[in-house]
């Protein structure tokens, strides 16, 4: 499958490029807002896999519109902030193509984290307002601590709830989280649902905060 | 140490008498407001204790008053609703009893399972606002599912995130989760970050209810 990570660069967009080229055959493609960031980057994953014996790994970088046009599955890997305008740039590329919605609004205060929780619900339903109609919108990748994620040298052994209207989609996304070697893909239900999955990300920041030798959570539901 | 599990009859206070009767040498006090339901309950309690070996356990059953009045730390294993009426009924036997707050607000639709996050920003912050003010407010046990916690022959494996301001009770409260077999405390910093612990109880059951073969859910941070 060829995947499309816009804001692939770095964050969790840089974690999921590198575990997808690292353990499965799908075709990578980095989108960025500039062409020749996208693909440095895909230079510099290409180089890292290299090392790793991935000497056939080819990653294209391009602008993210471009990115999309190519892609069967899109992941807007970028900030909550960036999410709406990053889709409308590609709206036009998307047409029935899966778009997954990976991002979570945050704010800190001087007691911790907390989610940010927009008017549409969630950031997972802000990425399907911004959708075209004919696009099906998957949350999930919201859970994944960056850091551990791009570390090919780090197990996993985590969870990622998948929520989605669309079953064939979600089906899809499902397959994609489980190439991941060490990740597990539970059912969520509906998009409406995606609420209680984002505001996870805060505690999970809470709690590696406050108890020594915990960093870089994730989670395991059990 | 003497804990009074008000609303000790069902849910999350059956689950945790037994547990601290079956797994450590604390006093258990089953309260509820009725006396007499509390002592048959105790005595249920006393029973199933016995048979598994434990003939020594003595389970008390009394109206919530009372057992607060014997108790160092009082759990308001109650649901959301019943709170503040519960610790209104209390508060002259707390003083500076360490007060736990396990309860987590929840509203079903057809799309699953929500957390409905109340006006004080959390149901462990109303605990807070009701209780006197030299008792110290703790919030844990959120997460536990109540069934697996109540079958003493179930493993657990999980993770409970304790939040409070006072650190000497939150100390008290996190050795109490631990002297339960499997159960692992974590500290999620102060009271104001109850709120994302909270949410997690409806995401462990819209999981539960979309994944064959998960049922009974708690969570493990790694």
């Amino acid at each position: 499958m060829d995947i499309a990570l816009l804001g692939g660069t770095g964050d969790i967009g840089q974690g999921l490029a590198l575990r997808w080229a690292d353990d499965t055959n799908h075709t990578i493609i980095i989108g960025s807002r500039k062409a020749q960031k996208a693909a440095n980057k895909a230079e510099e994953y290409e180089t890292e896999l290299a090392s790793r014996g991935h000497d056939d790994v080819s990653i294209a970088g391009l602008v993210n519109e471009d990115a999309a046009a190519r892609a069967d599955v899109v992941v807007a890997a970028v900030p909550a902030y960036h999410l709406t305008d990053t889709i409308d740039a590609v709206a036009d590329e998307l047409d029935d193509t899966t778009l997954v919605a990976p991002a979570v609004g945050m704010q800190r205060d001087e007691d911790g984290f907390h989610y940010n929780r927009p008017g549409a619900g969630s950031v997972t339903q802000l990425a399907a307002n911004a959708a075209p109609d004919d696009t099906p919108v998957v949350g999930a990748f919201h859970n994944l601590a960056a850091g551990r994620l791009a570390n090919l040298d780090a197990d996993l052994n985590w969870d990622t709830i998948v929520v989605g209207d669309d079953t064939d989609a979600k089906d899809t996304v499902c397959e994609l989280a489980e190439g991941i070697e060490g990740l597990r893909a539970l059912d969520g239900g509906p998009l409406a649902n995606a609420a209680e999955i984002e505001g996870l990300t805060p505690l999970l920041i809470n709690v590696a905060r406050h108890n020594d030798g915990l960093h870089d959570l994730g989670v395991r539901f059990q």
